[in-house]
């Protein structure tokens, strides 16, 4: 048995998720259809953590296990000639039998695309969130340097979530400045928040980033993370941030 | 009866193209039902020029006439309510009488965009063309140079086009090179080139692209743009650049 790591990329648009549930299609049974063509075999895909309807993967990481003979290389180019054009795997390698995607993971990172203009704009539907005012960064870091660490996110996590514990290390967020690319014609002024955590609560990211944006309207003052945090409630937090926006972005081993 | 001028963009993926056409969607009869919607009248809706199948548009322009009292801000508004997700009026503004989003355009500037990656992006699937292997910049710079003037571009028309003349001055080929922003974790490269010209015939664009791209690759020679221009063949020019990585970039008047 060899066990095979995949990067695989996705616009989430068009799935409920990653994870495999009834009655929707989910990248996961996608993947596994192909996966089941190419080899013959019953797979199971384990990836590094779901993500949610809507959101999509620059870097997400999953691995399986094969008896067949296929080259390492066979798997990309098999599997991309199965999958529909919104699914792709970037990379195959062959990895130690104890690797597992999601265990093996030290941190995941996730970014998130903000871009400012006052219409709708039609090539970034469902791939950022486009607001009206802009946002004071400034206020944004000083907020973000509030949530990196050590905390119980609580407050961050969807209601209705059971966990063990909410108790999460953000080792950091980032936020970014840059003209976006689509629409550099315009002029176009873009945010990237990039968040990079041992583990993610349901929501946490979507949280996170209404939260922050909050804070750069000048809603909320910056220093009331630390608040927020303390309330473990959910209530205490900002506005969710809409899923399109939201990229797995990279996985660290 | 006032004229309004409208900058457009749209994703055209889904539609065939901006010209109104029996048993197909297109952009301009999606707009001409919202604009019908909202004004109550029998639209005409006048573009720069049509984009065909699966181009895409970043500055498109196009202009009506109307009785209306709406002011002028809530064409935008209004139209941005009532059309889908992929088509979005960017800015409305009155003009003269007399202005004619095709006939009073001096110049129109097209981009296109070419990444490098040995498997399918699926973030830039039906937006870019992803080719395996790099291009000799300074060699299709170099092409570039001999097909910017006044030119008869026949051989980089559509066959079976009938235009009075295929005569047209291309004042500007510029190419870029710039680290894509959705792969940027990739470090993916992508080239942009801008075509502008006082008129483009049909596949003119994606033909030159194409052209270009086999010089890039060096399949062909720069200089033999020059016998290519002469011949007047569409056979003599290279392959068709795919419609997914052409963006209507800007109109000038």
């Amino acid at each position: 048995m060899r066990n095979i790591k995949l990067i695989i990329s996705y616009n989430g648009s068009r799935y409920h998720g990653w994870q495999v549930q009834p009655n929707a299609v989910t990248i996961q049974d996608t993947m596994e259809t192909a996966l089941r063509r190419l080899t013959g075999e019953e797979p199971s895909l384990m990836a590094s953590g779901r993500t949610d309807t809507g959101v999509h993967a620059i870097g997400q990481v999953a691995n399986f296990f094969t008896s067949t003979a296929i080259p390492v290389q066979g798997f990309s180019k098999g599997l991309n000639s199965l999958l529909p054009a919104d699914i792709a795997v970037l990379s195959a390698e062959e990895v130690a039998k104890d690797f597992h995607a999601r265990k093996s993971a030290r941190e995941k990172e996730y970014l998130y695309r903000i871009v400012f203009y006052e219409q709708r704009l039609p090539l970034l539907h469902d791939r950022a969130w486009v607001l009206r005012h802009r946002l004071d960064l400034e206020a944004m870091r000083l907020c973000a340097h509030h949530l990196v660490g050590c905390h119980d996110f609580s407050s961050f996590m969807a209601s209705g979530s059971s966990v063990k514990t909410a108790q999460r290390t953000v080792s950091m967020i980032d936020i970014k400045r840059v003209v976006n690319q689509e629409y550099d014609l315009l002029g176009l002024e873009e945010i990237r928040i990039r968040v990079r955590s041992n583990g993610f609560l349901r929501y946490m990211v979507r949280n996170l980033v209404g939260f922050l944006v909050e804070t750069g309207l000048g809603k909320r003052q910056a220093a009331e993370a630390v608040l927020v945090l303390e309330k473990r409630d959910r209530r205490a937090a900002g506005p969710c941030a809409p899923a399109g926006g939201l990229y797995l972005y990279k996985v660290f081993y």
